[in-house]
């Protein structure tokens, strides 16, 4: 068994392995490395999949999510109720039990989850890990029965398998999902914990009411902080610019469009049949060719024309910003800061691919004094809790001068009653990694962090640069007031007035006008 | 289009991901997120599968690798040329145009690859970025003819499509395959070129005959070390305690075998019959229960039976480490250092895999004197070039006290003539992620790299305490040299003697015993 082998021998072992079985084997690339990201992992799933589906079918969301550990120390069991559109039970095997199965993959808009993966594989992880189904209850209709399934993965296969089907009969809102599944896992306090998650979650969403249930038995609820829903993403066509040779021909072979130049203007944005016909012209093509009829040779030279020409930037209206005035209001709300300022900047573009950045500071208050600053990174209204150094968000934090605007700082970071959230939103969030958890470092994308850091930041210094005036102010009037009778008692002996009334005079005057102090620091930094 | 969404519409959307269109969205998860690195994994991949082929084979490598850069500057043709058993024509389609196909997913033995997704996802973004085909040689047979294949993969289906099949009529090896294609890349010298990879792969496969023609022209050729093939790795069952709950119920309903006894002592490696019965006892499980008619509750009791029981350690000699003289000789010949000390540890275990050590150090020679040392990381004979601040192999590093052994260091690392190459082999590789670049810092594989490390830098210690030894006493002997003339005059003086004489004498003594230092360093280093 162990001699030698013929190449025939080889090719004979050779055979397809299971993409479930891949990903079993690989489930780090998922999120799964760790029993305590586990936890957090399948919450996050569960989530993003509620708030997507409330978002496009307009309900506001209300999501109760319970962790409660089981009869062993690393067993759980997670459960995420939400009151969105439900899913037919037709559906439900295949969303929840096959890995690259869904409806985000192949659209370029703005949404929480975008490959497909999410849910089935904490349906994967669990399954490994307990060997148990999971539960899913769906009800798309109030006027219907509530429908419930019992799911596992045939892994060798990528198929759901249907353990057991029927009718759920206890409570459960008009519409919406549930879903539970029991794993194994560790819970911990702290910054990258599955407590932090969702309080970013409420932070990012404040459209959504958030109950949570953790596994010591606290109840957390985070309440709205509006009743709007956020303005609806849209789908758009890919930017030419963002569109790799090889991705340019297999469009070129699958378009309905009979002509390039119908081709081209079609199936891209930004491309008017004007343009096409120039753009078939400069590479020598005919502008009626059939494009599924293109030779590799002319392909080649058609997208290196519209590589090398300017195109005007994609549509950018079709993101959606949580907004200055919500960031703000859920900040003070959640984090009980004192003051914040908030900057949504007008969206950009890398590689074809609009995307905007927000960034919201909260200052003072019930903000922790003596840590390190709360630094939240979110990306499509996802809050990233690991890989920080890795992260473009995190990068382009490291670059900002924070002494500069008179911020207390360690290591690069702000250090004291200071949280800093970063918000990037985009048609297609480029993770450096499956797991979501870092962003790309793009100049484009950097440059843009930067440029709303310092918006905001301008606006924290010049309050800070008030609260030192006042500060100062208050020092002077005390200083001042303490010496009020000696100089009453001097004024007295030198002009006969009565010392009374002197001192009577002179506090009525240093309570009326303040002692003034330049604002040096708000001047400051508009030079950075 | 826009507007909000039904539960069945939102169902009607979704639909399967194709497994290749996810890869390629997603490169970055197997080694493609830029172009330098890109020209290194296409390299790479075919590299590893050339000498897994050779050395299942028994075959003694020959590789030639060339890159040139062709008419724009981002445009690069790689080919790679190997000697191995060559593979039979109707095999190389799926084998070099699917990905998630291959041998060695689904066997516990240490090779190269491990997923069946190298070569594959290498075509994958050649064709993505340049839109044409690879070209595919092959023979199993000096009798046989030279096949050549055209290949592309079809994304949506991931399946290869094969654009033209024929002979070659050129010069080819007795047996072997040749890969070439042409992608966008760049070519850069340094720590983390396609050139450092290649000389790395050198000296991790001492046994190899590789020659490299670098795009700028230079042709570097890398003899052999040795002659003598390494011992075959051998494939082993799995080990009880590295398999999860999930994936030993699976193997539960797959097993050949037609009671539980003979399930456990079957398909897991260290379960004797007796101890199989003793586990089924344990867990009230009926020893001659078919395995396929478990119920899920007995199946968790006896895998927790199993978890809880001591069991002797995974068979360890199926692995094949490089070898301490073979390890020493490349050092020597492909870095030119002047001493070389290597140290193979015993294997052990992590999680139910076999795994082991090696550490070479070389010092001195041709080595670069003002620079950090070189660390080349090496895992089952492939360097990782990448990522090293999330690798174990770094991090075991970091954590030693190189100035404890007199070396000079820089940012807890070793600076000046150095170079320190750890290889990790094992059945299993944890890589970090699918690029496979950096290893999971396991407790088990750090304290081993460790331990490796001591013992290889306690020779380096004595070697260099050696050295310092000699110049000490080469000092001493040039200081007393240039006195013994004053020495001698005195002594006449004194003595009467002639102090020709006295030199004379002097100087035979000085020659004849050299001075004594104590070994203080060697003594030193015992304690750590």
């Amino acid at each position: 068994m162990d001699g030698f082998k013929t190449a025939e021998q080889m090719a004979a072992e050779q055979r397809e392995i299971s993409v479930a079985e891949f990903f079993e084997k690989n489930r780090h690339l998922l999120g799964f490395d760790n029993p305590s990201k586990s936890v957090l992992t399948v919450v996050k799933e569960a989530i993003d999949n509620s708030l997507d589906a409330c978002e496009e079918a307009g309900i506001l969301p209300e999501i109760t999510i319970k962790i409660r550990q089981l009869e062993t120390d690393d067993r759980f069991k997670i459960s995420v109720q939400d009151n969105g559109p439900g899913m037919p039970a037709k559906q439900i095997p295949m969303a929840f039990g096959k890995l690259l199965y869904g409806s985000k993959f192949y659209k370029m808009r703005q949404s929480r989850g975008q490959q497909g993966i999410g849910i089935s594989a904490a349906l994967l992880y669990s399954q490994l890990t307990t060997g148990k189904p999971a539960t899913i209850r769906s009800r798309t209709d109030a006027k219907h029965k509530i429908v419930e399934f019992q799911l596992r993965m045939n892994t060798a296969k990528n198929e759901p398998t249907v353990v057991k089907e029927g009718e759920y009969e206890g409570s459960f809102p008009d519409t919406g999902v549930y879903v539970e599944m029991e794993l194994e896992g560790k819970y911990r306090k702290g910054r990258q914990s599955v407590d932090e998650f969702i309080k970013q979650t409420a932070v990012a969403n404040p459209v959504a009411k958030i109950v949570y249930y953790a596994p010591d038995g606290e109840k957390v609820t985070y309440s709205r902080a509006t009743d709007k829903l956020p303005k609806k993403a849209k789908s758009i066509l890919p930017h030419p610019h963002g569109v790799e040779l090889g991705v340019f021909e297999r469009m070129s072979k699958n378009t309905k469009s009979r002509t390039v130049t119908a081709f081209l203007s079609n199936d891209f944005s930004r491309v008017s049949s004007q343009s096409a016909r120039e753009f078939c012209k400069l590479s020598k093509v005919s502008p009626d060719t059939d494009p599924k009829k293109l030779e590799p040779h002319d392909i080649e030279k058609l997208w290196r024309t519209i590589q090398a020409a300017k195109i005007m930037k994609p549509p950018l209206d079709c993101l959606s910003p949580i907004g200055e005035d919500v960031l703000e209001k859920a900040i003070k709300k959640d984090l009980n800061a004192e003051f914040v300022a908030a900057i949504t900047r007008p969206p950009e573009v890398y590689r074809g691919n609009p995307f905007g950045i927000e960034v919201c500071i909260g200052y003072g208050g019930g903000l922790p004094l003596n840590e390190a600053g709360e630094m939240i990174r979110i990306a499509n209204r996802v809050p990233l809790l690991y890989e920080p150094s890795s992260c473009a968000i995190m990068k382009a934090m490291k670059t900002i001068d924070w002494g500069h605007y008179k911020l207390q700082h360690e290591n690069k970071l702000p250090f004291g009653p200071i949280v800093v959230l970063v918000h990037l939103y985009s048609t297609w969030i480029p993770y450096t990694s499956e797991s979501k958890e870092a962003v790309d470092a793009y100049p484009e994308i950097l440059k843009e962090i930067r440029l709303a850091l310092q918006d905001c930041l301008r606006k924290i210094g010049k309050y800070l640069a008030g609260q030192r005036r006042r500060q100062m102010e208050s020092k002077r009037q005390s200083l001042f007031e303490k010496y009020i009778p000696e100089f009453a008692y001097t004024m007295e002996k030198l002009t006969g007035e009565k010392k009374e009334k002197i001192e009577t005079d002179l506090k009525k005057l240093l309570h009326k006008e303040g002692l003034k102090v330049e604002e040096d620091v708000g001047k400051e930094q508009r030079k950075e």
